[in-house]
C-alpha cells in the first residue's frame, strides 16, 4: 500500500487524486486537508478513513471534529495543522494541491521529513523554487510535477538522464483568445474569459488561461523542475491541446507526450512514478483525430505571458510580485471592477513597484505577496 | 572509440552512417561491406582505414584488392567474406545495412559473436525473427533498430521497462498515392510512383512506401522487435512525417518521437544507444509547421498492407514468401512489365501458392524465397 497524505483534497485535483486511490485500491490515504468545504471533507473522511484531517479556519474545524466523532481520525487547522499532516511519519507522497502560497511552508516540511512531493500547487516553484530545489536534493525528497505540462515533459524526459536538452517546449491552448485582437480584448466579459475550450478547471485557473498567466507560472516552474534556462523553454500554442508538451534534444530529437485531456493520468503517474498503470478512460485516437496545429503566441496580446519571462530574468522575489499581482488582478476582474487587459497591467506595474529582494526566505516571499496586496488595494 | 563494421556502406543508410562517423571523431571503423560499388568502397577504405573489407563478387574484389594494396586492410568476398566481417573480434556494433536476403547469415552470426546489432536490414526480422529474437535474448546481443519508425518507437519505450503496451502507433507517410482511388492506381507509371513526398529513399524503398508494403514490412519487424501481437500495432497514415512513430501505454499516455526527415538521426541513436550527441542539421521549428495530420489507411487501395497482416497471422514461412514476392513484383515494376496494381496481386498469390513451413530454418526461409522466384518468373 502506498500512503499519500492530500493537501486541498476538495479541490479539483484533490478530488481527481481520490477518484485515482478509489479506482487503484492499493493506496491509504493518511491525512486530508481542505480549506472550508466541510461537508465534502467529512465524507471523504468517511470514505478514505485519514488519520488526521485539516480545515483551514479553527472553527470549522471543531465543527468538524464534532460531525466525525465516531471515527479515529485527529482533526487540525490552520497552517500548525497543515505543517503536522506535511511532517506525519506514516506518509510517503504528499500532494500539495492546495492553491496559493499556502503551499510553501508545507511543502517545505515534507521536504525536510522526507517525503516525495506530488505538486500541484504552482506557487511553491514559481515563488520558492531557488529555496524548494536545493533542499530537494540535499533532503533527497523528488518532487514530481502534477500539471498536465509538467507531467508530459517529466515523462520526455524519462530514461534521458545524461543526454542534454535542448529546449522545452511547453504547449499552451492559448485559450479562449487565441488569435483575437487587442482592440476585441478591450470588452471582453467574465463570461467570455471563463469559456475554456478543452479543459474544464476552477474559475481562478481558465481566467489565467485566457491571460496566458497560466503559461507564464508554468515556464517557471518549468525552469526550476528541469534545471533549464529561461532561454530554452519555448511556449508552443497548440489549440487542440493534444500534445500535452515536448522535450528537444541535443540531437534533435522531438520527445513528447500525447492524451486526452484528462487530469488523472498525470496525477496517477506522479503517484506510481516511473510505474503506469492501467487508467480508465477515453484514448486517444488518431483516426478521429483533427489536424493539429501550432502557433507563436502573441506576447503584446498576451502580454503576462511576456512579463513572466521578464520576471523569470529579473529574478528574486519578482516571480512572488508577479503571482500575487495576478492572483488580485483575477480576483477583481472576476468582481468586475477591472477590465481584462488591465490584469497584465496591473502584474507589471506591480513588478515595477515592489521592493526588489535578490534571495528571499520564506518570510520575505510572503511580505512581497503582502506588499503586492496593499499595492493594488491602495490604487484598484 | 566505438568499433563498428558496416555492412551495405555504399548505400544510403551505409554513406549516413560514414556521415556520422566523420562528424564524430570518436569511431573506428573496423570493416567496410558493399555489394558491388567498388569506387566507392576504395574511397571508404582509403578514409576510414578499416582492417577488413568486403565486395559481393570474387572478381570486383580482387579487382579492389590490387587498387588498395597500399593499404594494410584484407579484402574478402562473397558470403564468407560478410561471415568473417560479422565475426571480427574488433567490432563492438555492426550495422547491417545490406538489402535482402543476404543479409540474414552475417547477422546470425554476429549475435552469436555478442556483437550489438545496429539493423537497418529489414528482411532480418521479417524473414527470421522467429529465430534472431530467441538467439539475441540467449546471447544478449542488443538488436537496436536504424529504421526511423522503428527507432522512434525505441525511443519512446526508453525507460518504461514493466510498463505495458497497448499499442504500438506506426506512422506512414501514405506515399504519392495516398487519397487515391483504385481506378487511379491503374494507370501509374514508374515515374509517379518514385515520387516520394518527405523522404529521398532508394528506388526499391519508393516504391515499398507506394504500395505500403514498406510500411507492411514494418509491422512484422515490430511485432519482433518490441515483442507485441499483430493486433496491437496500429498503422497511421500521417502524410507530414513529422511524427515519426507513437507508443500508447496502459494508462492512455502516448509516447512519441518527432524529428525532421533526417536517417542520420536514428542511425546516431542506434550507434550511441542511450547516449545521445549532438547532431548537426535543421530542428523542428514548431512555429513554422503546418498541420499535423492523421488517417486510417484505406486496406483495398493499399492492398500490400493489408497482405502483411495476414502474413504475419499465418506466421512461419509466409512472411518471407510476402517479401521475395514483393521484391520480385517491384523489380518487374520497375522494369514495367507489370502494373502497379499487380504487385500486391503478386504477393497474394505467393503467399497462397508457396509451400508452408511453421518453423522454418535458415535453409527453409532461402529455399522459400527460391521457391517464390521461380513461381514468379514461371508466370510473369
Amino acid at each position: 500500500m502506498k500512503k499519500i497524505a492530500v493537501l486541498g483534497s476538495t479541490g479539483s485535483i484533490g478530488t481527481q487524486t481520490l477518484e485515482i486511490v478509489r479506482e487503484q485500491k492499493d493506496i491509504e490515504i493518511t491525512a486530508l486537508a481542505a480549506g472550508s468545504n466541510e461537508k465534502l471533507l467529512e465524507a471523504q473522511i468517511r470514505e478514505f478513513r485519514p488519520k488526521m484531517a485539516a480545515l483551514w479556519e479553527e472553527k470549522a474545524a471543531r465543527s468538524l471534529q464534532g460531525r466525525v466523532k465516531d471515527l479515529p481520525v485527529k482533526i487540525v487547522s490552520g497552517m500548525e495543522g497543515l505543517l503536522e499532516i506535511a511532517r506525519m511519519e506514516e506518509t510517503e507522497i504528499l500532494v500539495t494541491a492546495i492553491v496559493g502560497m499556502l503551499g510553501i511552508r508545507p511543502t517545505i516540511a515534507a521536504i525536510e521529513a522526507g517525503k516525495t512531493i506530488a505538486l500541484a500547487n504552482k506557487e511553491t516553484l514559481v515563488t520558492a523554487g531557488h529555496i524548494i530545489m536545493p533542499l530537494a536534493k540535499e533532503k533527497q525528497a523528488p518532487i514530481l510535477p502534477v500539471d498536465s505540462e509538467h507531467s508530459a515533459i517529466f515523462q520526455s524526459l524519462h530514461g534521458e538522464d545524461g543526454n542534454r536538452i535542448q529546449k522545452i517546449l511547453l504547449t499552451a491552448s492559448g485559450g479562449p483568445f487565441r488569435g483575437r485582437k487587442r482592440e476585441e480584448l478591450q470588452q471582453v466579459q467574465v463570461e467570455d474569459a471563463l469559456k475554456h475550450p478543452n479543459w474544464s478547471m476552477g474559475r481562478k485557473i481558465t481566467i489565467d488561461s485566457a491571460t496566458m498567466v497560466n503559461k507564464g507560472l508554468e515556464v517557471m516552474e518549468a525552469k526550476w523542475l528541469f534545471d533549464v534556462n529561461p532561454e530554452q523553454i519555448q511556449v508552443v500554442v497548440h489549440p487542440q491541446s493534444v500534445i500535452h508538451s515536448m522535450v528537444e534534444y541535443q540531437d534533435g530529437a522531438v520527445i513528447a507526450q500525447l492524451g486526452t485531456p484528462d487530469m488523472r493520468l498525470p496525477i496517477q503517474y506522479a503517484l506510481y512514478y516511473p510505474r503506469r498503470k492501467s487508467l480508465s478512460g477515453r484514448r486517444l485516437d488518431f483516426y478521429q483525430l483533427s489536424s493539429l496545429t501550432f502557433e507563436e503566441p502573441d506576447l503584446d496580446i498576451f502580454f503576462g505571458l511576456k512579463l513572466a519571462f521578464l520576471a523569470m530574468e529579473r529574478g528574486g522575489n519578482i516571480p512572488t510580485a508577479y503571482n500575487a499581482a495576478n492572483e488580485k488582478a483575477v480576483a477583481l476582474f472576476l468582481e468586475r471592477k477591472i477590465s481584462f487587459l488591465e490584469i497584465p497591467e496591473i502584474i507589471n506595474t506591480c513588478m515595477e513597484q515592489c521592493r526588489f529582494i535578490k534571495q528571499p526566505d520564506v518570510s520575505e516571499i510572503l511580505e512581497t505577496e503582502a506588499e503586492v496586496y496593499a499595492l493594488i488595494e491602495s490604487r484598484w
